[in-house]
């Protein structure tokens, strides 16, 4: 294994952050990836997308995320160093000499998002993570240059970190696993600027309970309520925030409304900046990626807002004027009524295809804590006073209880106007009391047919 | 006076806010003015602009700050009710009629405001308090038909509030005076957003000792501890955010490149928004005003940097990739050396035109709290036992030695490639060098003509 | 039902509280039981007793607890008066009339405790509910006399509230329920003082979201996540407060001291103060009583230690030096052992009697939250839109998920000595080993007799 | 300079605290100088004295506090060793053979302090600096017994640091010194207990910029805000709860009822504790001290409540029923009046000698931050750029201004039914209308006589 070094700097450079305190920096490296224009972008890309028309505090950006989560690693290193060095090779404890690397894997190891990632993602075939990986180690671009002062294999082994193939599991693991420095500095972070207090979690206690093990990164088995409140906290963020059905619905209009701009761009019809206009007609490049922003997005909106054609103009008139959809929970059962529904919502002058769309919370791109399953090996687990590891929710009656309670969320989304409870004409209107009485308490219920008297 | 009412929601609307914790929303006309466009169009408007380069979590936008001061006035006018109701007309007590007038005027205060309004204000001649009043006024916009909901006259009424016209002065005051809703939400969101604990006061126990007069609004003297706090967190917001040197670097550039963008445009060769053209060309409508917003801005920022002007190109990536200006201060000796060092800076290739400025802190949007002056009349006044008031100053000795304190900072911008200490060929280049001379401390320094020898 | 009004104070009474901020005193009759010589003397009796042994920040009173309730009623009788007034006897909204009723059972609602209450009520056949009483209804007290200001009957009707046989349910369930005024201050209370950070909950949240019923106090339906919220801050505070083993284990010292000075006592060789004599010697009377606190209580523990009872003298030390017993965790099976452990202590030297004791935490005087059962008609309920009440459990996986956790933690405790990791002379001693063998991990394991070869 | 030594523990002992949150120990001798009796009985000695009867969470103890000083000197030491490390002795920097020494001397600065420590060495002649030179270095203490563990010497250079003759200038100014760890730790202490918000400052920023250097301690210059805020917040417990009025007045009566405890006690009628007899007798040994504490001093109040002597016994009730005196600012001119209401107060049937005292805040033990006068040398310096120190006023405006604007408060006490607003007889006694004419506005006015009318 490669031992890498930066050149320090002469003064630390500190930036402030309402969550960790200050950000600490001594690396030259590091100080240089945070100046190179992609690391910049970041600044403009929203870390919760849409999260903030529910949670309006909720505008904090990719940037300060990618910081934290650097703050993170350099901490745990700090406490990795000072408690468990590494003496002779193999011995399962801390090898310091991945300091630099797991720093720089942190601090980047969100960088090829762009905005909107996931709708985008679907839509025009891209992939943060491949992406990511280029601007890592493509040699045009200022990060990769920055890296490439430390060694000249430095950004592939950065890459290789964030992509779980570098061979040290502790050095992976401390930024992907089931308690890593991402997903405590996002819990954290989020829970911060949307003012949900109950995703707080006290991450100067886990800080003290984490430590390194042979395959990886454990906590200290006196630390078992110190995880037991972090996957509260988890739990919390979840069903309150990540999980609410407006910032879903915000989802639901993003994908469609960019679907109908791809249509309404073939037909040549689309006002658009250069750099959207390259994936719309599905020829874009790492530049063209790097422009995206919020901001480019939402002006390309605004610009059709004043499209000639109806839905494109509606859509990005509901996004850009937060007007969401409605949505009612679905189930198996239920499900079978969305034909119907859809029927009627194509009767009252809606395009189905782009008003309507069922959209579960398995889709969402985060999972709870699951010890079993296609994560098992990123479980989180407790170090015996003899050295030996319990998976938690077998120590801890709470985790298990959490475990199971974690439950589908699939909603069927479709315009408000349909309920609308205002006193406007359609409300005696058969076509929408026809719609409403299969809607209760938000959510769909299966009416019989009702026998008939001579049966 | 009329006494304006609004029709009650059926269920009362609740915004999650970190600063307040929630926001109540009770009145249609309120909820009806919140989802306006134009309204959440300022979720696109940072509320400190370029500050979150120096501040990371200071994305906050307008949004946030104009909902949380409706809150304020909101839970000001809950106060009063039950603390100080008005019993006969002109008894100096609060007179719950103007409760729903105060809040829509909280709400609004700032609706005028656009994307880096002051620098924005200085190139274009806009104005953001005849915008506001032009927004809640204009019947074009979804606010003034909101708004007339209540009454015909209910838009000029609130704005007449904002423009402190409006006969009570316990209305003006709470919304415009030295400890009024505006800036009690201002300094806490700022401090929240950024990081900066010094900033936080005791807002709860402020909220518990405010009480109206006959002249406006006033503290009782008992809450004398409160007011100190808060007026300490002014003054370290004052220092550490609102003057950061760095935050202002940014506006110098911000102006620079607006004035080249405009410079460009005359000349015809400039890719533009169709909304931000208008203000180039000159010609713009209010529904041009109300399409711009930071991402706009940014968007055209981002066209600019491939523009074939190399200034205009130069600036935008400065201010895209946040590159600084380097200042140093200057006073009144000082600033004769400038004619001096901008020749300099023009030798080493940059048009001092576009790459200096100077700026002082009196020219910020804010104001320190000063009980004389051309404010005196919005001084913060402590109501004795007997009902007379005393200005804060006069008790407070703490509050009276902060006023002597603040001083000017004026500074002078220029490229930091000037002073660069990085280890370039330039810092062997005697241009360099003499520039540097005077630089010492991050301050100006006069050097003296040397004796000649003779003498 | 009588209204009972008191004098209302020229100027509201503010006392500082970390908790709540200030508790707000604004009727003469509360300012006069808080300075009743009996009120006062909560102020010398800790809320947790020997708690602070193992949380040393826990050394807050019984006084700042009872004034906490107090405040915590007020603020819950302005919350129901503002969004829930009756408008017609019987309509199951909230009747304005009881508040000085409640909030003086909230303020007295624990006034007959004594020092380490329960401890002592085992020994001395006190009881702090009916002593509680008495302080109320006996004319020989100060809080009678003050009480008795309001109305003749007004000190009946405080204790019938507290005894739960006051009429209105709305008003005795907001003292004595599972989300009562009580365990809302202690355990917020109980969390700040501790440090347990994990032990609080969002206070303010849940009072927004509770409200009075036909049958007494629920929460609305969107108050699930705060109630969630603390109910699993109340199992934190459980499992790491009120159920840690060394507060359990000075609680069981405290016993045996009492126990032994009431023998010491009766063969008449005891110094003591006078007014804990009159226990000793069985024959107390209420002023007696009302002398005791935790100062005098060890005072006489100080003078016990140089007692000529070597048992007394040594159990005296150890409550004051804080050397507390050890313990080890016993079930159904290894509870067989302990007679032969007991043996191998009095070996040792020590009285088992005085030196060992079980302890399951089902003895405490806290109970979890269990919706069936004998607490069953104080079960938390959650109002639906339509009015009907479900029970939590019902509605929350995660809280039916706790209830479901709470498991005994049955102790057995003995002198430390016993199991010394030291390097003194008893780890070679086989009686030391002996006892050992039978301890592992923290727990006594049953060891089976080795089978005989020829078996 | 010897370097000291400690066997370490095998496993770290942690301390739950909630002004740091938790306190660590990993050497042998903390735990036992921790465990010992002498430092166990800080347990039962309030921190603020009587000043809980004004904030009543402030309950804490001098346990506590000494702890949280241990645990920052341990912090302090920690940073230092990591970012200032001696390399040459006489380099001014940070020589890590001194943290055991001055860890120790943090946690045992207090060691010597008694229950109402100002107001017993006035009546008893007691030194509690002295004290705890013995209890360290006596070798019939359990503390000096644990430190010698160390080394025979140990325990005087722990006693010589306290006693600031240790030559390393570092050690002593990290206890004691204006900005020092005693200091840092019961500034946030008692604002945690207290609820004095303003009194909270930025503890970990103002450690990340404190350093060493030749002469003692300082802080780096881009530490200034931390430090001002760290003096703003110390200026806010003085003027709120270190010279309140209320608990002064406490002083006061402690202060007459043990000098009537002497007289009365040298007339031989006074029931009392053998170890308070000691003091009263004028013969006490150490062991004597060590048993006193608070909960000792009110069980004699409390026997004393019944004592034959009235005085006494009224003094005695005061104090334990918190019945303060009231009090009058007073003046170098209104001081000309004492002797006159001295006169009105025995004639009203109090003993003046008693019942009313003048006390001013500048015989507080507490000095406010100075950087003349006889505390000098332990001024706060800022570090600049070239290594250079300036004194903090000399860059801070703010504190600049603070300076000046401390002011005795200088007051008379007395009962307050002198000055009853109730509706009792006295109000219309000529006597009382006498004595309430000098009073107004809380402070004594000087009545200028008559003038004749012939003149």
């Amino acid at each position: 294994m490669v031992r890498f070094q930066s050149k320090k700097l002469a003064e630390e450079v500190v930036v402030r952050d309402p969550v960790h305190g200050d950000i600490h920096i001594t690396d030259q490296v590091v100080l240089d990836v945070l100046k190179s224009k992609e690391f910049q972008r970041m600044r403009r890309i929203k870390q919760l997308g849409p999260v903030s028309y529910v949670f309006p505090g909720a505008t904090h950006t990719r940037f300060e995320h990618n910081l934290g989560v650097y703050e993170l690693t350099r901490k745990i290193c700090d406490i990795f160093e000072q408690k468990y060095p590494s003496k002779t090779p193999g011995d399962g404890l801390w090898d310091t000499d991945n300091r630099l690397l797991v720093e720089c894997a942190g601090l980047l190891h969100d960088i090829g998002h762009g905005p909107y990632s996931h709708t985008f993602e679907h839509l025009f075939g891209t992939n943060h993570e491949k992406i990511g990986q280029r601007i890592i180690t493509d040699p045009s671009t200022e990060i990769n240059r920055a890296l490439k002062q430390v060694a000249p294999n430095f950004p592939e082994a950065v890459a290789s970190v964030i992509a779980k193939t570098y061979p040290n599991m502790q050095v992976v693991k401390m930024i992907s696993s089931q308690a890593d420095a991402d997903r405590m500095d996002y819990l954290q972070r989020d829970a911060y600027f949307t003012g949900v207090n109950y995703g707080m979690f006290d991450l100067e206690r886990m800080l003290r309970v984490i430590r390194p093990y042979q395959g990886g990164i454990c906590f200290t088995n006196n630390g078992m309520h110190a995880v037991e409140d972090y996957i509260v906290s988890r739990y919390q963020m979840y069903q309150q925030v990540y999980f609410h059905r407006v910032g879903r619905s915000f989802e639901v209009i993003l994908h469609h409304l960019l679907e109908r701009a791809k249509y309404v761009y073939s037909q040549g019809q689309l006002q658009v900046t250069p750099s959207l206009a390259a994936f719309l007609g599905d020829s874009w490049t790492l530049d063209d990626y790097l422009k995206l922003d919020d901001g480019v997005m939402e002006t390309n909106f605004s610009m059709w807002r004043d499209a000639s054609d109806p839905i494109l103009a509606d859509l990005a008139s509901r996004y850009l004027d937060r007007r969401p959809l409605a949505s009612v929970k679905i189930d198996d059962q239920t499900k079978n009524l969305l034909p119907k529904l859809r029927g009627l919502i194509k009767e009252a002058g809606f395009d189905p295809n782009y008003y309507t769309a069922t959209n579960s919370m398995y889709d969402e791109p985060y999972d709870a804590y699951k010890p079993s399953g296609k994560n098992a090996n990123s479980q989180i687990e407790l170090m015996q006073d003899d050295g030996s590891l319990i998976e938690l929710s077998q120590l801890s009656p709470l985790v298990k209880a959490l475990n199971g309670t974690f439950q589908g969320d699939e909603r069927f989304f479709f315009p408000k106007t349909m309920i609308s409870q205002s006193d406007e004409p359609q409300i005696f209107d058969p076509l929408y009391q026809d719609f409403q009485k299969y809607v209760k308490n938000g959510e769909l219920r299966y009416l019989r047919r009702p026998k008939r008297k001579e049966e």
